[in-house]
């Protein structure tokens, strides 16, 4: 495993108020895993990353002066925004699609990617977490996701899904924010929720410590291009920026 | 800092279903930080560490056959179990004492004690519980502590306190166990509770993953010499058994 292939690390020294993460930034498929035996048509699709996810937490990361970790191997080799011992963490299907180099994992192999892509990239978040709060900084956590316009044959009518876990203040806010300032059908908790088991990051990171976090799901159609991609970058900087000025009215800049 | 100073990994292979943590298990006050300027009385007493907890949780890891991650570094230099922001984490004071080297710390010396001391801890407790879980395996995560017989000059009458966090079932069960099993007295949230910010590994290791979890505190006069010390391991492991068996009836071993 070269050293780092599996957490990508910019804007380290940030001091913007925001952590951005981003599980599903890659569809890389390095070895010692390789395609798993996938097409390459299933390695382009939503089910190996969250296509245009990282532009769009780059250009978050630029407007908010904020620090991102993002994945830098395929969800399906191991899926960070879950825990090892559920299936989805290196899941045996996916949609319509079966993942043929997940089939009947041995312990060994499911301790291999846990240690090689898990541990290291939750290592690097909860690195950012605590030096922000050794330094008195209180980082708020957004983690950043793309979904696909179609699941199932079923068409997907909202655009922005805004989720929470335990504490749902920050999302609230981001929700009327967003529906104040963006054309955007929003919808809270759709088309996930913390129940599907999607807010695993926010958990590790944000609950112990008391910390303002949310998931957010953009529907990838809407940032399929390095332009529809930075548009809604900076759309999402201006909504972050007033969601967390109406939690937290004195940490929000103007 | 030399490598693994603040994690000792004990029965790392160890296949019971108990993971063992004990934060407070050491009074080293090695370089960099060096004897905080504490008299050699303070560094003995109980402000600087958990007198006695270690050989209970080492012989705890034995009769259980867990894995024991233990500190290895003064809790005034970091206080394992509290998050990085918190002024208990690199205390000024603990009880009749000042610490005369955790005066005025800068951000820096903070993040610096942060990265060298609570991450390398933490990131090894996550390994232990992520390995365990990548295998299907799903660990109970127990922390060993003790605390004083008279603080601020009262005397405690507790011997045995149990302490929860969010999930109480663990803890009930342990206390009801000791009450049937050991001639202790009991008690819950007693001295401490979670109100008091005492339960942070258990939020960051056990709460995300819906592990049963328990911290346990032991009155450090009990537990002074190598036979008392064995004594109470040995009691300590037939009421976390009876207590697990109790909670999960098919993982509890007879």
């Amino acid at each position: 495993m070269p050293a780092g292939a599996t957490v990508g690390l910019e804007n380290a020294g940030a001091a913007g108020p925001w952590l951005l993460v981003c599980e599903h930034a890659s569809n890389a498929f390095p070895d010692p895993w390789g395609d798993l035996g996938l097409s390459p048509e299933a390695q382009e699709a939503h089910i190996a990353w969250d296509p245009g996810a990282l532009p769009v937490a780059r250009g978050l990361a630029q407007a908010l002066d904020a620090p991102l970790v993002a994945g830098s191997v395929s969800r399906l080799i191991y899926d960070l925004n879950r825990p090892p011992h559920v299936p989805g963490a290196m899941t045996e299907r996916s949609e319509v699609w079966d993942i043929p180099g997940n089939r009947n994992l041995t312990p060994a192999a499911r301790l291999a990617r846990t240690e090689a892509v898990y541990l290291p990239f939750h290592a690097a978040v909860s690195a950012q977490v605590a030096g922000a709060l050794a330094q008195g900084r209180h980082p708020v956590l957004a983690t950043i996701h793309s979904f696909t316009p179609t699941w199932h044959g079923r068409p997907r009518s909202v655009e922005l899904g805004i989720i929470h876990d335990a504490d749902p203040a920050l999302a609230l806010a981001v929700v009327e924010a967003a529906r104040r300032l963006t054309g955007l059908r929003v919808a809270l908790n759709d088309p996930y929720s913390a129940a599907d088991g999607v807010t695993h990051s926010l958990r590790l990171h944000a609950t112990p410590y008391g910390l303002p976090n949310v998931m957010i799901e953009i529907r990838n159609d809407l940032i399929a291009t390095p332009e529809t991609q930075a548009e809604m970058a900076a759309k999402l900087a201006r909504v972050l920026d007033e969601a967390l000025a109406a939690i937290h009215p004195r940490e929000g800049v103007a």
